[in-house]
């Protein structure tokens, strides 16, 4: 949430701040999702802690796709999105540069097998686990329909939340995270030379970002207003 | 809950909304289960991202069984019980074809063993589940005996309700939800063409209300006289 | 925690609801254990089922030696210890025989070496498991100790403290309940014929109330002094 | 955190109090470790029961490395530290003699592999895992930075903590804790002999605090920098 009446250089400071921390943050995760040898309860306790450094200040994001519907539903504004896009991949291809070099391993999400049917499923997982993932943080931010405004409440049910929406994707062993997605695949390919999996990494930059626009247009069409019908007439 | 001093149309909109968030958790519900690949932990999860995305608008049902005994209990309307009973079925059916068509793949509730001995114990592990189940949620739900008025608390607590209820029926692979059941099981004869499984069908949905209306009476006629008790000396 | 104030039928009211409740609870309890397979956290959690159940009525032990300790504590009469002890066996046997009869499966503690390390090894562990479980409920029930008076931060707290607790005796897959040992072991005796298993019974009943005692004992010489008079100074 | 006022023997009393209590929990958890047989859950819950022991009364560091960090904090004087380290160091001796007589098992961490890349890699890990973990202590124990005030929140968050850092070294099997690595090694050393372990014991003992200077550093140049800014102008 960003404040109005802030002098140029101050509204600066603050954006420059949270891309840091978001940074620093999506560095932190990437070397956590490949500790987690692929354990959904690992990436989400690495999730929780990433969130837990970053929220207070940058708002927690650590995903270009929540910054994505972060911006579509005017949370954030159009430099502050393009600055953390940036500063997320430079975190993600960091934190996997890290543990290239320093663990020399690397895990990243795969579709199997390129025949049409099985693409559909993987790109369907993409699309539902982040819809799901992203849905449940809009609610959570927007005041009105909050589940608890504890901070500490709120870092943990959006990080159980990417562990209910990891389950989605058990097909793709997807990321749901465009950043991460692109930058493990490429550390993994300079890794083994499996160039064939650069042919579907399309599949997890498009899945993700089209679940973050289903879910804010179910979220302004449909939940929003059914919440407000309810609790209007109530 | 529903309130009294609205006018016809009114409680109709109301009535609609409920049903139709309803019938969108019920199938993402129906996705998640398929998902689990029968990890009680992953079926816990999917419940609760369903039941916190419907709960603040339908009450959050997303089982008939639960849907009876909030009628038992005279929480909503004989009308609001039945249209909650046609979109949870819609729901399941629709999440099931999804499954059915993209993942190409279904997990439904067994009874491996027709004797006599083994239904039996089927049927009481549903049963009991189901006792447990509802009971959690009544005692919730009801603003006296409730443990917490939280809603993230409460959300929290009911699934992890459903977790535990789901080890009492080991057993069986029981869901503790009559429109899961007959969903998943059609949808995966139509994929398997086990057509014996319909035989015990009648054990996952018999079983499930028989544990909603023991659940009822459990708590009208011991939980709730006894909770009294205690406090009116108190 | 019992009041002063109230005539001798209601207090005796009081007692038979509380009895009643750990007796439903206890059996319940028993139900689930045998159901976990003996997953330590499945176990965990229906101890959480049963304690939500009785919590609130009975003050929640569900286990002759917690019934033990706050015995000693002062927190009940010695009439009410007696009656609970009585309600939990009585609770433990119902429960062990539905499963005998109905899973046709029973699942109990049992130390497979009689030899004199192997036993004081087994012993420790319950003694020193019974020790951290129920100081933790001491810390907790004590208004001045407590960390949180929410019910449900309660509750899942002990739950979590039992969970914790069994870990420290993996060694004789033990329970911390010498009433469900009891009855446990005499239904798997029943039907397993395995007599030998009564030889180690000892070790199962002696170790919780151990346990218990000591706790009571560093509870009150100094756990408490020690929180006292750091916050006195403080 | 001390309070300035108070006469000289007060505070001598408050800092043996202090001590004591970390040995006891020290002990305790020394036990649960090697009760653990390595699995990362039930060591996070072993460190919550000895956190929720100690913290009201010691403050809960139940660490050499974080004792380091709060020193460097000033939240504890010299004299302290100095004290809590020998305290820690007891306590862990006794918690691995009592398993070595009692259960004649220990397990502890160890560096697999002599060659420069793999120790570089195992001193990474023990050093980034306690500084997330230690860092996440400083953000919870400053009062400005804090996630909750909750004393049970702030338990929970911290174990939750020391699960999620012990991910993030899963390359050494460390343990985050210098003391603990001593005693353990050592007492394993006495049991199997296996006199080349010691070789890379500095790594159990540099990496933790190496992790808590850059803990401290981190949260003092970057993270409450970035908090306070954000704050101000918010």
């Amino acid at each position: 949430m960003e404040q109005q009446n802030l002098t140029f250089s101050q509204r600066h400071a603050q954006k420059f701040n949270g891309a840091l921390i978001e940074m620093i943050s999506m560095s932190l995760f990437a070397y956590g999702i490949v500790c987690s040898n692929g354990s959904d309860g690992k990436i989400a306790l690495a999730f929780f802690g990433s969130l837990a450094l970053c929220a207070p200040i940058s708002g927690g994001h650590i995903n270009p796709a929540v910054t994505l519907a972060m911006w579509l539903t005017r949370q954030i504004s159009t430099g502050t999105c393009l600055l953390y896009w940036i500063a997320q991949l430079i975190g993600a291809f960091g934190g996997a540069f890290f543990c290239y070099m320093i663990l020399g391993q690397i895990n990243s999400p795969m579709v199997t097998d390129l025949n049409f049917h099985w693409i559909i499923a993987d790109f369907s997982g993409e699309a539902l686990g982040s819809f799901s993932f992203i849905l449940m943080i809009l609610i959570q931010c927007n005041p009105r329909t909050t589940f608890s405004d504890k901070p500490i409440a709120s870092i943990t049910l959006i990080a159980l939340s990417l562990h209910l929406s990891r389950c989605y994707t058990f097909h793709s062993g997807g990321c749901l995270n465009p950043g991460m997605a692109v930058a493990l695949e490429l550390f993994q390919v300079l890794k083994t030379n499996e160039v064939e999996r650069l042919n579907s990494m399309w599949v997890f930059i498009a899945g993700p970002f089209a679940g973050a626009i289903f879910a804010v247009i179910f979220f302004k069409l449909i939940y929003s207003p059914a919440f407000n019908r309810y609790y209007k007439i109530a």
